[in-house]
Formats: C-alpha cells, structure tokens, sequence
C-alpha cells in the first residue's frame, strides 16, 4: 500500500463536504483521489475547491478505481449498507458515516461482508474522538472511578431539524439519540441489556404530527451491573448541550460543554460566561478531524478502528428498544442480541 | 401571640439536637421552653447544653403547656403522625421531620386535622430553603427559562446508612428520594403523575438482603407536561453530591454543590478545587437555620409555610410509585391522587 | 473569669452595630453588658434592640465597670489609641478596629500600655478569618507552595465613600490598603521592607481634588526575599472585588469572590453567574463572626490573639511608605522598622 | 501576484519548524517554496519531511529568488534586524520572529527600510491572536469594560531555559517579558510612558550570577492614563501560566489558562481539573496558525499587518526601560518615544 491512503470520497453535501475538506487540508497520510455525488455539480464543486483529481455522479467509479484504497460514504442514510457491501466487495476500507441503516436486515449482512472481506471499516461516531469525552473513557476504563455505577449523558441540539427531515429520520432515537446510545457503550465499557424511554413533544407541535418526539429521557441497564440515563431535547436556545458524567465505585468524573473562549466578563448587570459552541460542527470540529486521521491510520498500520461494523449495530438495537418503549408509554424493553 | 415564639421540641436525637440548637442560638424570635426525649437524659442534656428551662420524657408534658405556641416533632417516624394529630388538637402550630409517615392512611388524618385545627404545619424539607436551590426554583417561578421541559436532580450520599436503619428505613425511595421528590415538585411547580424507577444493589450486597436498593434512577412524568429524573447513589465516595437541573423553553439554570472554600491548588501533580461537603448538616447547615426561621415567622405573622402538610404527603405517594415501579423492573406507575 | 467574657461595646456606629449584634446572637460564649456612644440614643437603641443591660454616652463607664472582662473600640479612628491606652491601664481586654491610629506616636505607646497590661489586644483585620482567605494561608504556611515567591491581592470596592470621608481617612493606603497591607504579611508569613506605589485618579476628579488616589498598584517586597504586588480601585461597578494569590517553588494557589449562590443560568443571550457580593458586610460576614469567636476564645482561653497590637502597627508603617512613594511617583521608598 | 502566496522560510531551528509546518499543513493559501538553514542539514531534512522544493544553507538564495513572495525570518536574534532590511530591499513581504532586535540603533533602520520598500511586515507576538486574549480585546476596544484603568498580566514559564540560553537572551524583560510588553499595549490600546520594575532571583541562583532576575514584578503606567502591572517567573512547576485581566469604569474582562480538557474528576482523595497546557508550544498552537494564515491574507489582499514594525519596535523601549528600572532597584524609569 502507498505511503499515503488514497480515498475516494462519496457524496458532496454536508458531511461529504466536511470529510473531504479535512481529509485534504488537516490530515497528512490522506490523499482524496476521487470525489462524487449522485448530483454531479456538487462532486466537480468540491472537486475543483480542493484540488481532487477526479470528480463523478457514479459513485461506482470509484469502486472500480483499483488505485483506491478507501471510501467515505457520506451519501444519504438509505445508500449505506449497499455501499457499504459493494465496496467491501471491492476490497476497499470503509469509513461509513452514522447510521448504517435504520434496518436491521440491511445492516447486518455489512457486517458479514465486511468480515468477510477482511477490510477495516468505521462508523462516523464523532463524539469518542471529542478530547473531553475521550479522556473520561480513559479514565474510566483504566479504573479511575472504580467499577461503573451510572452513567448519564446530556444531548441538545440547538435547534430542531426541518419537518421535512424530520419526516424521513426514522425519529429522534434512531436520529439523534443514536450518538448518546454510542457514548453509554462506550464510556461503560458494556453492553446495553433493556431500555425504558418517556418523550414528548415541547419543542413543535408539528415534530408530533409528523410521529416524532422531540424531548426524552432515556433509561438503560447494562450488561456489568450498571444503570444509565440520556435527556434529549431538539431545542437548547443557549446552543449545543452536550455533557456526560460516569459514577462509580471510586469516584465520579464529568465532561463539560466546550466554548469559544475561557473568558469571564464583570459588569454591573452581572458576570457572564461565553455560551457553548452552537452545533456538531463547532463542537467537533476537533473530533472529525481526529475520527478521520484514526481512519485514515488504522487502514495504512493494518490495526482495528476504534469504531467497528459491530459499534455501527449495537446503537441501532439500542434505538429500536427506544422507540417501542416510548411507543408504549415507558415500559422497559429488552435490546435484541 | 407573645412576640417570641415559645416552643417545645420533641426528641432529642440527631435531628432533635440540630434543631433546638439553632433555635436557641440562631432563630431570633424563637424560644424554646421545653425539650422531650422517651430517653430523659437525652432531653436533660440537651436542655443543660442549651439553657432550656424544662425537660420531660413524656411529650405530652408539652402539648400540655398552654403557653407554648408550636412544637418541632423530631421523634421516631412511627410516631409523626400520631404527635402531629395529638398537636394540632391541643392547637400547637407544628413542625413535623420528614417524612409524614410511610403509610398513606396515616398521612391523610394527620391533613384532615391540621385543618381542621387551622394550625400551621411545616414539613422538614430543609433543601427548599437552601440558597442555591432556591433561587434555581425562583428563575424559573419568574419564568426565566420560559416552559419547564426537563428537571433533572443527582442526589448522592456519602455513606449508606447503617443496615439496621436501612432495615426500618422504608427503603431508599421513602427514606432517601423522598427529599428529591419534593425537590422536583418545587422546582417544576407542578405535580407528578407517573414514574418509573430502575434500582439496583451496587454499593453493599447487605442492603439487597434487606430488601432494598443502593442505586436508582426515576424517571417522571408531570401534570404541565414536562419530564424530569433523578438519580441516586447510597455511596459517593467523594462527598454530598447534590445538583440540580431545570431546562425549559427559553434556558436552562443549574445549582452545584458547596464546598468548604472556593481555592483553586496548582502543583506539578495537579489543579485541585475542594470537595463538596461532606453530608447534610455541613451543606445545609444554612437551609435548615432558614427553615426554621420561615416557620416561626410564619406562626408569629399568621402566613402560610412554605412546605405545608399537603407537601408532606405528595413525596410519599410518589415514592410509593416509584417502589412498585422499581419493585416490577421499572415499569410506568401511575401516583395515586 | 467567668465562663463567658463579659463585653462592653464602646461605639454604636455602622461597626459598632455589627459587633454588638454579633456577639449577642451568634458568639456563644460573648455576653454584652454594656454599649457606648457620644451619641446617646444610638447606644440606647441598639441596647433595646439587642436586650443590653446599659447603654452610656461616656465610655469611661464601661472601664470603670469591674465586672467587664473586655471592650471592643468602634469609636472613631482617633480615639482608637487613647482609648486602648484607657481600657488596658482598667485591665480589659480589647479589640479594636482598624487601625489603631494613622499617627505611629499614637500607635506605639498602645504596644508599650498594651504589654505592660498584659491585655490582649486584637486588631480588627476581619479578612484573615475569611474562610477562603484562611485556607490560602494555611496552605501556604504549611509549606504547600514551597518558598513564597510572588503573593497577588486584588482588592476593589464597589463605590467610593462620600467625598467627606475621603477628606478626613488619611488617604487610601491608610484607609483602604490597610487591609490588603495585613493581607500580605499573612498570607507571606513575613514583614514587607520596602514599597513602591503607582497611584491615579481614574473613578472621581473630586477625589484628586480633596488630595488622595482612587486608583493605585503597590509593588512590595519582603524580607524573605518574595515580592508582591496590590492593586486597588474605589469603584469596581460590578461588586466587592476581593481575590488574592499566592505562587511559590512548588505551586500556586488561589481565592476568588464570593457570590450569593452558585448557579449558572444560560439562555439564548449567554451565560451568567452571580456577581460577586456587593460589599463588605456580605462579603465578610461569616468572617467578622468568626473573629469575633476567635478573640472572646483567646481572652477566655489566655492564648495569644491571632492579629495582635504588633499587627496593627505594621500595616500602618507600610502604608506610611506608599503614600510617600505615590507622592514621589512610585520611587522605592523602605518601611520603618 | 499568485493565488497563494508564495513563502520562502529562513531558519529551520525550533521555530522555523514550527512556522514551516503549519504553513504547508495548515494555512490554505500559503504554500513553502524554499526554506534555508546555516547548517543545511537542517534545512534539507524539514524539506523532505514537508515536501518543499528548495533548501538551501544561504538564506540569500531566498532573497534572490524572483518567484518568492515573503519570507518568515527565524533565525538567531541577532540577524533578524539585517535580514529584514535585505528583504525589504528585495521587496519581500516579512514576518520576523520576536524580537527585531535588542538594540535600537539596529531596529530603527529595519522600520525606516520597510516603509521605504512598502512591504508587509509583522512581528511574531504569537500571543495576540490567542482566542482568550484576543476575545479581552476586542471586548476592551469596544468600550465593554468603558475606560481602561489597569491592566494585569500573570506570565509564568514552566521551567526556565538553558543557562546558555539565559547568558545571551538578553535578559528577562527583553527575552520573556516582552510579549507581556505587547499584549499591554495590545489590550490597553496605548502607549507605556514610565515602568518601574522590581526583579530577583529566587528559582535558580545561577541566573543571577548570568547577571538576570527569575521572578519579577513590573508596574506601567499608560499614555491613556490606565495603570499595569505584569508579574512574571521562570519556574511555574504547574504549567505555563498565561493569565490576563483588563479592568475598567464599567467593568472587567479576564482569560484563564488552556487545559488539555475540560473534565473533573470526583474521588475520595479530592476534585481535580487538568493543569495548564505544558508550554507556549501547547498553549499557543492554534494561536501561531492563526498569526500565519492574518500575515498570509495581509500579504495577498494588500491589508495592513495586526503587528507591525512599529509593534517591534516598541516592546524593546519598555524592556530597555524595565531593565534600567530593575538594575536601579525599581526606581521609576520613562520609555523613550
């Protein structure tokens, strides 16, 4: 393999656009050969922005491009497992952006062809690569607090999605709460065994015509013994609240919110504080560049990403418990093995 | 009514102890005439101690003495509600220890005759008066973070309590969450109609011999709409841990602990701030010198308690709720009216 | 001696208010027998108010009052020295508000009287009973910091006095610095050799005008070989602005304001915490009770005061100093030993 | 001129690594076409790691190059003056590491020549383009804290430098304080007039007999008639110590240290938070990213620098000053003009 990990990048909107742009500028053993996007002005967009040599509508044309060591697949959710199988087939490393479906049978044949193509493959679960919630697992799993007692995890947009995307997300567990469902595995070190779920909707009352929550706690046992708890909420007017706290045996540690600066402002109408980062793109922003150097490198050592097939799983089994519980008014539900 | 407030504690335990003290030494307008403890040396030393003219084994000694005005009933919760009836009838106003009783048709009489008796009758919440609280239940009283949505409350013990106490304790929701319960009923401003509770023996195996649970976590539903949950812990290694929550439409406003001071220690080891203090007489050393005072100024100036009878009795249906929930794997419970 | 101290309170101004209140409500082991004041009526009221025995006009009836353990001096500043002199030749203890005088040959014959009497004598620099700033010392003398080398005192008060106070202080070193010139020997564990100050009128051109500074920066340096540097203003419109700093071989550590709670409210137009507390009667309360238990322990005890008549002279001669290097335009100037 | 801006780098030591890799890693429209070293090996090895096409050990092969559009002068002290003026001349646009020089006679020149040729210049006070510290400012500039009446800086290295290095710095105030000199002036928005400075040795003794100071204290005083202190050690065991503070007539405006993360951490033993970042390396890496890619935009949009030559220049007058000051035993010294 070359020096540098030769990437094809597929799709060019939001996210395709956040990947390729740090691949090419921030992370060094990257080198993005292709970019393309079923809406070809986009992909020669970027293209031309970056500098990438090729450009396609056909995201089959990088598949083909035996020169290629590895995708991105940051299209729209429902092309992720094919993608995802395709593109194991074609022996290329995977980097898939979260979910990777919201369908069980369609996620788990990935895993099997994944497997069985003995290539690496991550899920975009940006949070593990945040520095504040990363060192809170290390201090957790080096036994910093002793054994895990409760783990709790604040997650708040700042404002709600369009109806329209609401409409399509397949609801707030599988949407949002997915990345928190993500955290408590990751920060417990276990596995997710039955979960209770109470939502509403304060935000809009139009998130509830159109079938959704958009405000909701979450309660979870583990596997270890543990017990956990996530509060969501699609609007924090203050910005983007995300924080988690573990408990345990030993001790406790906490992870704030982050902000623009540190500085504190005295006047006479009171002292203030800068307010958090507004969204996932301030927030981790730090963290997407981590994720994809992590990739990036895991594929050219030949080591396993930190992320699996079988992380991009587990949060959707989670997600499903979730959603019949707060279909059925709180009642615990078992998550499916 | 004489301008002092002339009372008569009952009980000369832990609690007793507490209370008759900072009456005599830090409630200006309160005077304590009499002290009664089933153990009469107890009563005798505290009444030496303090400089307090009577002391009695029989309490009542002191509900038979016309000139005093109210009573602080800090006896055996078996027996609060039996001396808050026998009190009311000889029309002393009355501060009764949390909580009421465990047992509803104990409660309930105790409601008819205070009313009946048209006395004033205060529950020992303390953590409503203290400063931090307080003002979080103000904010959001004056609407300051618009429609409450969330109401989250961590409350961590350092210690379990002794198995004997666990034994006769009611379990962890009437003995321990049932100051979280009124809690969350003051900072929403509303009354709790559902919960479901998940709890777990982590701390000590002994408290699951007897029966209970050393962590929980609730969650529930409230009449306005909102959700709130609260989680507690037997054992936080690290002190007292007490924060709340409330999150709503327009903000969200957050109380900490207290500690000792407010240093800040830099050394080539580390930066360390103090721990929150250690249990409930050192951080609510000032809440319960404000309670007290808010009920004998309530008695001398004819004004409502803030934390009356009717108070007293909410905490308890919820955590008899919360009990069943825990007791079926967390299922929905619906709280009595 | 009595098993409590036996106290008159000579001044029944603004300070003299404080104390009296203090030691009848919250020092258990204080009993305040009598209160003076030139101004009669003021010592009347305050002795009905707090139910003292007797109230004079003439303080000489307190000394001559062989029942009287121990005064505390809240007359004026100049008759702070002659006074002392007064109660240590009637063999009272006292304690005395800062300062002793502005004048060192009124101060030091207050040492020679106070030794021969064998008295103790108490200065009233109430923030060494800070509990924050108490902790900084402690740390500190413990060796927690190692070798002392740069101790930091902010000090700002939340408004200027009335301009006629200003004309009759003695200036702000001597009035206001004062305070922070205790401050840095307690906080060193060492006396200051030499001062130089930078002073200004930024807050109010009267001030100028009545010939003093509102604006100041005191560069000091101690005979232990540490330096350290004050800054004070008259006016910071946000509240008593009160922190302090101590760095040394092995570290540093800090104390910041107090404020009124410790809440954290965010909304869509930032975050806020509370202000500091306005001034130094919130600020120091708890303090001013606890020095005031710290003297009547040590005059019942017969241990040495905590901030002795020595201590009162020493803030003074440093005072002494940066008033004359102001005046010079901040060139060094030594402290009189 | 081209798109990118075409960058030959002089120096390949500690910091002409720093600046080269972030320009052809980091800043988007610069782009290293050269990098030159005395000791070629130097610069031959940071060519190959980078990719950039030329090194050379003669930075004159820089200078001569038509295609190159600026240069980054890193190399020792003592050539940045005569290096400047051989860039300017070859019309060059310039950005010199701190300081010019230490000799006016030296630094003069180089301001005179720069105008002559009309290029960009800006001098690396990496520090103004801190988030924390910029933020202050920009704050302070438009009159959030009203008039400025002082200004603090707390600057503290986490180990002093080899006493090689010490013996030719130049001194503390020329070599450390002197980025404290520019942020004063950065966050007062006016000239020093006079200083006076007190300095000693107190972390290593062999500093001394180099003939400088460790640990010292510096009082300014401001053209605007805003008053400053900056107090300054070698040795802060805890981390790089980089804390500011601008007080005002309607209020005050402070910056905190960096951490590595923003967790804290609850155990039996205590609460800790991380310590400062280690060095400037840490604390200041977004920060020389940000002063590069403020000098590239200049550079190609034709835009003033945010610290010019004449900011160069000025810092050395107040350290010149500070030093006479200090070696005077911090009599009041006035900066020449």
């Amino acid at each position: 393999m070359s020096k540098k990990l030769r990437i094809g990048v597929i799709g060019a909107g939001r996210i395709g656009k956040l990947h390729s742009a740090n691949l090419v500028n921030r992370v060094p053993n990257a080198e993005v050969v292709a970019i393309s996007d079923v809406y070809e002005p986009a992909a020669k967009a970027q293209a031309e922005l970056l500098g990438i040599a090729n450009y396609y509508s056909d995201y089959h044309k990088i598949l083909e491009d035996p020169t290629i060591d590895a995708v991105f697949i940051c299209s729209s959710t429902d092309t992720h497992s094919p993608i995802s199988i395709e593109a194991a087939k074609a022996g290329k490393h995977i980097f898939c952006e979260k979910p990777i479906d919201h369908d069980l049978d369609k996620i788990r044949p990935v895993l099997e062809e994944v497997k069985k193509a003995g290539v690496r493959y991550q899920v975009g679960f940006n949070r593990r690569f945040d520095r504040n919630f990363k060192h809170v697992h290390d201090v957790v799993a080096n036994g910093g607090i002793g054994d895990v007692h409760i783990v709790k995890v604040t997650s708040r947009d700042p404002e709600p999605p369009s109806l329209d995307y609401v409409k399509v997300s397949g609801g707030i567990f599988v949407d949002m709460t997915i990345h928190d469902f993500d955290m408590v595995r990751y920060l417990s070190g276990s596995e997710v065994t039955e979960v209770s779920a109470v939502g509403t909707c304060l935000v809009n009352p139009a998130i509830a015509e159109a079938g959704d929550v958009d405000t909701c706690i979450i309660t979870l046992k583990f596997e270890n013994g543990a017990i956990g708890v996530i509060d969501n909420s699609r609007q924090a007017v203050y910005g983007y609240d995300q924080r988690i706290e573990v408990f345990g045996s030993k001790g406790c540690i906490t992870a704030d919110n982050e902000t623009a600066n540190n500085t504190t402002y005295y006047t006479a109408d009171g002292v203030s504080k800068e307010k958090p980062l507004w969204f996932f793109l301030e927030r981790y922003n730090e963290a997407f560049i981590t994720e994809e150097t992590a990739f990036v490198e895991a594929c050219l050592n030949g080591t396993e990403t930190v992320v699996g097939a079988f992380d991009g799983l587990q949060p959707v089994l989670i997600a499903i418990a979730a959603k019949e519980s707060c279909e059925k008014g709180g009642v615990p539900v078992k998550v499916m093995k």
